[in-house]
Order: structure tokens, then C-alpha cells, then sequence
């Protein structure tokens, strides 16, 4: 009998070369599953909710797994981060039923951008944030970020490379918050295309920094053109937060499937 | 024509043998004096106001030179910065008077100490904060932080090895915040003996794990036994997050010289 178990992974992205195993470099799902693979004694293979880019982190990722092994599930964080190295650890383990999955029955996220925006950068924060040496002005960055708000075809904020069926989302949340030199981006939404967060975040930048207007967004939704947005900033700012799943994939993943 | 310069540099600990230059492993010192040494094109050399251990962090540490170079003193963190590894960041220089000393002419410190109380660690945080699984009851704790207040002989809470002149120090301010799974605690003072801080973090710690009373620190002061303390908590939970110097410093060193 095998078992379908979902993980909460927290991973510093600094050292890896992005969550999906590549043949160049050392990816966290490699690294997760060498754990379990040495945890449940047999080759266990993991599937992400989100595939992060090289460097990008993550507090809340999340992953499923089959398997055979009799490891009670919520044991799992404590039998995997003996084996984990540090930059790695399990929050927690359950089980889910067959038909659940953890990247299509996801229903949110949540991302958080952190910007350092000081003179110097900073030496303690060098792999959380990006430094942005020039004074940002947060009003238009703010007004901009409401702009976003709600279900729109974002055809303009996708990296080439998006394979996306659709381009519409929703976006449930956008919040900006100063403390001090920090500036905190929180976006939440259903689902994000490639590196969108990173070209909002980077278009935010140049608002702030009055190299665009507070329309930018509008005004990328109102043509699909990816050039009427920013740089896409780079991925050491961007954590992965949360990973949300209704109830019903929890009990009944079938009944959702239908959705698809 | 020499000129004295004071620096405030920020650093993670993580990598470095701790501040001062050591027989074995790379000091902060060290990399800041061959970055300066590179950019004044002579041989200089520092003196910090804080030799803080290896893996101890540095948001706002002090430390003065003596240099003929004639960069402008505040153009220092320019200069170093592109010199400098990304774990060691120069935020502000200053031109001080000749009598002027970075430690000797401090008048009070303030470091923070980290603890990550959860059941897990943190991936993110790992070199920031001592993870402590066990669930910590803050309220003892505070009770115990308010009775450092004041000036004591502080002679219990050294580590072998300090060797100063007097155990005498005043702590002027003491809190524990809790914002979820973190704990910070910041404890201001004139001075502090060698791993004073280290001391009451672990210290408070057994407290928090209710292995010693909200008397502990009470106790010490009276008995003036190390015994009467926990164990000197971890390095990397610690950061030396700023150094204070009286206006007079700045102005007519010598005249606070008469009172050492």
C-alpha cells in the first residue's frame, strides 16, 4: 500500500540552482529527494507547487510524494531534517489522498519581495533582498500596486518562455510596506505566470523611482505589451510564502479535477 | 598630514573568525584592512570598538584609522564597498579628532539576540537566530530582564578569559519582543564584559524553559557566581547593533580622556 504525503518546505534558494531538478547545478528537489529517498528506502520522486527560479527562496513551498515507507506522515520534518542540509527544512507532513496534487490543485499563493532601499546595501540581508541605491517614493508605488487588483488578462507580465494555456489571473491581495529601509511587496493571487511577481516587482521599482507612471500596470493589462512594464528584478528579492489548496483537495481532490 | 577616520561597518559573522585578526581564519579586520590598505595605498590599520566572536553579526560596529590618503572621509563606503566582500558593508565614515579611540571613548552599546522558537529552525534564518524547539514562556523571561536594570557588579556574568578592571557596568535598557516564532531581545549598556550578552541570552533561555527562576540574574548579582547562570548561548544569534560615542568625542577627546 503506498501513501501520497504533502510537505511544507522552507529553503534558502541562495545555493541552488532553483527548485526543479537540471542537469547544471544542484536544485532543492534533488537535494529533498535524496532525503527521502535515504528516509524511505526506495527512490522517492517529489513534485513542487511552484517551480522557483535559481536563487529564488521559499518559506511555504510545498510537495508531494508516494510511497511505501510505514514513516507515520507527521514524522516526516523530523526524519528528514536530520538528513537535510541546513538551508533546507520540512515544517511539516500529512497525508493527502491519492488524487490530490500540488501544483494543480493549488488555489493561492502568496509572495513576498523584500527591496533594501539604502545607500550601502547591506551585508547581513545581501541574499534576501534587492538593494536599490536610489530614494523610492512609495505613494505611486502603492496607488500602482491597486491597479492590480482583481482578474485580468496578464498576457504582458510573462517571461518568454511562459507556456501557460491562459493568461488571466486574479489577484486577491497587493500590499507595500516601509520599515525603516525595508520595503516589503506581498502579493497574493490564484495563480502567477513565469517570473511575474519579479516583473511586478521590477516595474514597481521604476515607479517609485519615477522612471514610469503610477498607469504602468493599467496600461500593460489595456495592451499585452510586455515592454510598457520594467525590468524583471532579480530573484534573490522573491520568497515563495505560501501555498494555499481548498478543503475539498484535502477530502475529495476528484471533485476539483473536474474544474480543470 | 594624517587624519583619523571612524567607520561604521556592518558584517555577518558567519564566515569570519570573529573580529579581531587571529593566527587561524579570516578576521573582519583583516579584509577591512586590505580593502583600506588597497584604496589609501599604504599599510593601515584598524581598531574596532567591539571584538566580537566568531559567527557574532555586526549591524553598526565602529572602528577608526589613521591615514594620509586624502579621499574625502566621507566618501569611504564608496571606496570600500567596491573592495570589500558582500558580507562586510561600510555605511558611513567620519573625520574624528586625533585623541579619538573607538573603543576606549565609547559610552554605550546595544546588541540584539536572536532566538527562533519554533519546532523546526528556519532555513532562512539559520545563521541569524539560536533555534530553540522547546516552547519558551516569555513572561518570566521579561520579569527577569527587568531586574539587570541599573548598575551591578556584573563579575558572574563573564566568560573565563575576560580581563577587565572592573566587573561594574550598567545596563540602561532590556526588552524581549515576540513577533510569532522570533524572539529579539536588545539589551542597552555603557559596556559589556566578554561574552556578557551570550550569557544572559542563554541564561534567559532557561528561564523561558522554566530550568531556572525569574530570580537567576538576582541571584548572580548577589553571589557574583557564574554557576548561578546558564550556559553562554550560541554566536550567531548575536549582533552588535550599535556603538555610541558622547557629542565630546567628536569635538575635544582629550577632556573625556581625565576620566578613564
Amino acid at each position: 500500500m503506498t501513501r501520497r504525503v504533502l510537505l511544507t518546505v522552507e529553503y534558502d534558494g541562495t545555493a541552488y540552482s532553483g527548485w526543479q531538478r537540471q542537469l547544471n547545478g544542484l536544485a532543492v528537489q534533488q537535494v529533498l529527494e535524496e532525503a527521502l529517498t535515504d528516509a524511505c528506502g526506495e527512490t522517492i520522486r517529489v513534485t513542487g507547487a511552484s517551480r522557483t527560479d535559481a536563487g529564488v527562496h521559499a518559506l511555504g513551498q510545498r510537495a508531494h510524494f508516494d510511497t511505501a515507507s510505514a514513516i507515520p506522515p507527521e514524522k516526516y520534518p523530523f526524519v528528514l531534517n536530520t538528513r537535510l542540509p541546513a538551508d533546507v527544512r520540512v515544517h511539516a507532513g500529512r497525508e493527502v489522498p491519492q488524487g490530490f496534487h500540488a501544483r494543480f490543485l493549488s488555489c493561492g499563493k502568496m509572495y513576498t519581495y523584500r527591496i533594501l532601499n539604502n545607500r550601502h546595501g547591506s551585508a547581513l540581508m545581501r541574499n534576501r533582498c534587492v538593494h536599490v541605491p536610489v530614494p523610492l517614493d512609495d505613494g505611486p508605488m502603492r496607488l500602482a500596486l491597486d491597479t492590480l487588483l482583481g482578474t485580468h488578462d496578464f498576457a504582458a507580465f510573462q517571461a518568454a518562455g511562459g507556456t501557460a494555456k491562459t493568461t488571466v489571473r486574479e489577484i486577491r491581495a497587493a500590499h507595500l510596506e516601509r520599515e525603516g529601509e525595508l520595503l516589503t511587496l506581498t502579493v497574493e493571487g490564484n495563480a502567477f505566470l513565469y517570473n511575474m511577481v519579479r516583473i511586478i516587482a521590477g516595474t514597481l521599482i521604476e515607479i517609485g523611482h519615477h522612471k514610469r507612471g503610477e498607469d504602468a500596470f493599467l496600461r500593460a493589462l489595456d495592451t499585452k505589451d510586455r515592454l510598457a512594464l520594467g525590468v524583471t528584478a532579480p530573484p534573490h528579492g522573491l520568497e515563495l510564502t505560501r501555498v494555499d489548496y481548498p478543503e475539498l483537495a484535502f477530502v475529495d481532490p476528484e471533485a476539483l479535477r473536474w474544474h480543470e
